[in-house]
């Protein structure tokens, strides 16, 4: 299988360079519902789980926090079922577009974790939680 | 005018730490059109940018290449009307909703910056250019 797909991609961005990003070979990757047209997340990949989430048609991301590669739903078993990627105009931000399992992406338990809107002065809670954390996370 | 809405936001964000970004008090922007859905762009904004884009109601970027404020269509023309911002989960990206004029966000003269989409190995073009990049900028 051809990598040069891969290899277009800039992955690795150091400080003070063009990107504000330390080297550490990820990619910002936007996720969006196809059915509804939603920003559901923003997470990262580095380049093993782009490719897996390529080969097996699941988003798979890169988790910055426990440095590992997080596949989405491998708790909650929401999972995002790929459907088009996109690479924008710099190679260095990707565009997912996926049917999301549950409707539930964000760990809150509501659809998109862009649930909250500036209102005047404030950020404000315009999202209801579809499905109770604690009822999504129950071995952790 | 109160700054709490400001102060919610993960600005700065240090090589090694959980986001991967350097400590530049950058935060990621994610554009998206209001009346198609569409993700028109990624850019970053500092505390000023925001601040001013929300005042104005029209968008102003950071722009990392030139190390200074951006107002998107500053050369082009092509501004965003803000219709809505969100905050994610995390408190480190913004949802900017927008009425794009002109219809076109990208600097190759095309509807979005996403218009490669991956066809089985390679990223294939898949949207046209609107208008010739030399006739939107002129005076570069």
């Amino acid at each position: 299988m051809s990598t040069d797909w891969l290899d277009e991609i800039k992955w690795t961005v150091s400080p003070g360079e063009s990107s504000g990003c330390s080297g550490d070979g990820l990619v910002p990757v936007i996720t969006q519902e196809q059915s509804t047209g939603k920003v559901l997340m923003f997470a990262w990949m580095n380049r093993e789980a782009l490719a897996l989430t390529v080969k097996n048609g699941i988003a798979v991301y890169w988790s910055r926090s426990r440095q590992r590669l997080w596949r989405k739903g491998e708790e909650s078993g929401h999972t995002q079922i790929v459907k088009e990627l996109r690479l924008d105009c710099d190679n260095d931000v990707i565009l997912m577009v996926v049917e999301q399992r549950a409707g539930i992406a964000c760990h809150t338990g509501r659809h998109s974790c862009f649930y909250r809107q500036l209102e005047g002065e404030r950020w404000a809670v315009v999202e209801p939680v579809i499905k109770d954390p604690g009822q999504i996370y129950k071995g952790s």
